[in-house]
């Protein structure tokens, strides 16, 4: 990976889209960030083909941009579920905006990046999305997922 | 620890200050987020009592989310470099902006939820923090930080 090959713009939104974090009650992690950190409940939502339940907690500056996003496992044999076996509940992945998906990836490819799924899928909210792989980012789960608009 | 008794309002700005990553090289770590995220640097600092580099990159506006906060150690003995030693560089923690620190703490403490420090200190942008213990948020290091106003 060559990161002075990698080239601006990158086809990304600047920003970031959501923050992932893995629980193992999403009960009580919705009444943590929205009782005591002030965040609105934007709705929960089954992704069955991740084996997950997911909450959507709104940031209160722009409209819509900007979540938390609270992950428990349906199933321990899911990403999520393997996930807290192995490192507990916490921080899970953090999701940039990119205005053109292709360009991203394509930047992505071109700095030598690997992407664990190299099209990119239909995550919740219906938006398409691609990871990386956290060895070529520094350890972060790295999400590249469609901006709103 | 009772998360029924967490009354509203929170005396949280009900948005993400940053996230802050652990890194093993802050300029690698800056081409990958400025150059291929596309995020934009906003700086960088020493924190000399945390024993750390930290670079700032900014959001695009429209997030509810401020910054990255990339965190590199200066000393293998500091809390940066201990992370890194026992997890490997990554998410490190996340920061939630407080209009009224004084009322966000005694949220905590009502709720049963430790802090790490029990007084605010001085942080990175001279703001004050204080971070949850990650037992009680589900395995997450929690920051509260004063709100930019």
């Amino acid at each position: 990976m060559n990161f002075d090959d990698i080239k601006l713009p990158a086809g990304m939104a600047g920003n970031v889209d959501h923050v992932g974090i893995a629980v193992t009650n999403l009960d009580d992690a919705v009444k943590l960030y929205k009782g005591l950190l002030g965040l609105e409940l934007d709705g929960v939502e089954e992704v069955p083909r991740e084996k997950i339940r997911v909450a959507f907690l709104r940031l209160a500056k722009g409209s819509g941009i900007g979540h938390i996003e609270l992950l428990e496992a349906l199933d321990p044999d899911s990403n999520i579920g393997r996930f807290i076996a192995k490192k507990g509940p916490g921080l899970h992945h953090v999701a940039f905006a990119a205005d053109d998906m292709t360009q991203a990836l394509a930047n992505c490819r071109e700095a030598g990046i690997r992407l664990l799924n190299e099209e990119p899928v239909v995550g919740a909210h219906g938006k398409m999305v691609t990871f990386l792989h956290p060895k070529d980012t520094g350890g972060v789960l790295v999400e590249i997922c469609s901006a709103e608009h």
